[in-house]
């Protein structure tokens, strides 16, 4: 067991439980922090007042640190071309539900971190920030650091992490390509660069000197040792707590992640512009895992949402970003900290 | 240490060295046979003397198990429509060179196994033949299986190692898309379907009752302590194997395979017409990884052939498969018992 992750981020387990935007929010990061692992809390989807109640509901939720996580994305602009061939990928599916593409309203999605983020999270000072694809502006970073917050990002590459460590993050998430929703990858958009754990982890260990936590794969007590023999300093788990009572992942989501289905997931741009793995369903099989009919991150998903929410409606995920790893094996309904502690298990020998 | 697989095949270590058609010979597989785990002679690009004659030396050179390795592919009839559209798309690289795209013969590059080899066997009685690409028909199993050998294949899906096991296999490698070389997948041609180890190996654990041999990523003695973590029976390797003495891996492949550009490797089906994987070079770079313009395994390699020889005499691996896995990072000049020695050690605690 390597006490550097535990001192760094002022943890009793070096468990970080993945940020998960849109299928979890401060009860589960709260479960998980009181276990004496890392909650996260994912706050790319959050308004400005969402994001303030969520901190507020950490803060008096718990009395161990946590960790508040932001993409750090610069936002596109917006390209009218490629949104109109976008809508004309998805006419089909408008006319199959009886719905007016032209009503779909332009949004943004996903917000990057911003001063106005900074200022917000300096009040109350959360022990832990993390990042994902790259790290935001020095001065936003020293702003983070000013307060004492370590920070944390994610390497999809050997070469991504050495660029995190020389740009200030405090330890680096190794995620290997195994790992569900959206791929951290920041110096390269060719997913032919991505990397399972098993090869990537001890690499980047051998490649950097900050703590390595490695994220990808890991469902079980087993899979935390394995990833401890590599040389990690710690390990991130995402998938398996999507179906604790303390996740919102929806019924459909739960559903997917149990049967059969979830063994073939796929990375696939569709739901935001971006790589993310989830499992494959009609919209992955039928326009293509990686479509060259997106536009930019995070402007894919506007389109997307008005045929997405049509479907739930009748109990249908065809359009659902169905967000996993290739390892759903994890999933139960389990309460979040009794999974914590089944996770802990494999640091002990 | 699990007891299982070494009592099946015959061996002290259980360590598989990864067949690989190409780069190695009988040289490879008796130093590691003697060594105390399994050696493999990898014969889909022998010819029926080769094969003899290889065979012989193995015979000749170790007392203990080793391994003969097949492709079972059903080859395909040659379409002169793709045969067509492959030459016009490797013409450009054809002029660059001053060579006649015209004299490019027609040639099977790798034969599956077939009656004829079994009889080969039966005379030499190798204690295991493991197959890629799925198993031979019933009769040829079953003839295998007449003297006493055990017979494995890869799987790299759930799917896979069930099919595997319900038709006769006595192990199954669970292939991760970390690993080197052709992927062994059989019952898909979806690339999308690919697992890294650390997610594919427990859920093929868990999904059947024959034992598991990890494949892919594992290269020291930590991967090995991290595969028998997750339940693996024994580990196979490969890519750190190919800068052994005994190995015949060429010069440029080698350079290549101890270089930055090891990071990065792709699976590409631009040298057989099957995905395989391999560090990414010039072909690989402008024809995309998986090209839609190939002909159908094997019938891709006969005209890249002449590309590869013509750039090679020059010092050049432009139009070489510098197969790689994704951890190159145990390639070094070292004897291939040395090696097996080392990563033996991961099995002790």
């Amino acid at each position: 067991m390597n006490p550097s992750l535990n001192e760094l981020l002022g943890i009793e387990v070096p468990l970080i439980q993945a940020p998960m935007a849109g299928v979890q929010a401060s009860a589960l990061a709260i479960a998980v922090s009181n276990a004496g692992a890392l909650g996260s809390l994912p706050c790319a989807m959050f308004s400005p007042q969402s994001l303030r109640d969520e901190l507020a509901l950490l803060a008096s939720g718990t009395r161990n640190p946590f960790n508040v996580n932001f993409f750090c994305h610069t936002p596109p602009q917006p390209d009218p071309a490629l949104e109109a061939r976008w809508r004309q990928a998805l006419a089909p599916y408008y006319a199959e539900a009886g719905l007016d593409i032209s009503a779909v309203p332009a949004g943004a999605g996903r917000v990057p971190f911003s001063a106005e983020a900074a200022d917000l999270l300096h009040e109350f000072r959360p022990a832990v920030v993390s990042f994902h694809f790259g790290l935001p502006s020095p001065e936003l970073l020293q702003r983070v650091k000013s307060w004492g917050a370590r920070v944390l990002s994610s390497a999809t590459t050997v070469a991504e992490a050495r660029w995190l460590e020389a740009h200030g993050a405090d330890a680096v998430i190794a995620q290997g390509l195994e790992a569900g929703g959206h791929r951290g990858m920041f110096l390269t958009d060719d997913i032919s660069t991505q990397v399972g754990t098993l090869a990537l982890l001890p690499q980047v260990v051998q490649a950097v000197r900050v703590p390595v936590i490695a994220a990808g794969g890991i469902a079980d007590a087993a899979g935390v040792r394995a990833a401890m023999a590599l040389g990690a300093a710690g390990v991130q788990v995402g998938t398996a707590y999507l179906c604790c009572p303390q996740a919102s992942t929806s019924a459909l989501h739960r559903a997917a992640l149990q049967s059969e289905a979830a063994r073939h997931t796929a990375l696939t741009n569709v739901f935001t512009g971006r790589p993310a793995r989830g499992i494959v369903n009609r919209i992955i099989r039928e326009l293509g895992g990686m479509s060259a009919a997106v536009p930019a991150f995070p402007l894919a998903t506007a389109a997307i949402a008005p045929l997405r929410a049509h479907a739930e409606k009748s109990g249908n995920s065809d359009f659902s970003p169905l967000w996993s790893g290739q390892n759903a094996s994890g999933c139960r309904d389990i309460d979040a900290a009794e999974l914590t502690r089944e996770l802990a298990a494999g640091f002990r020998h």
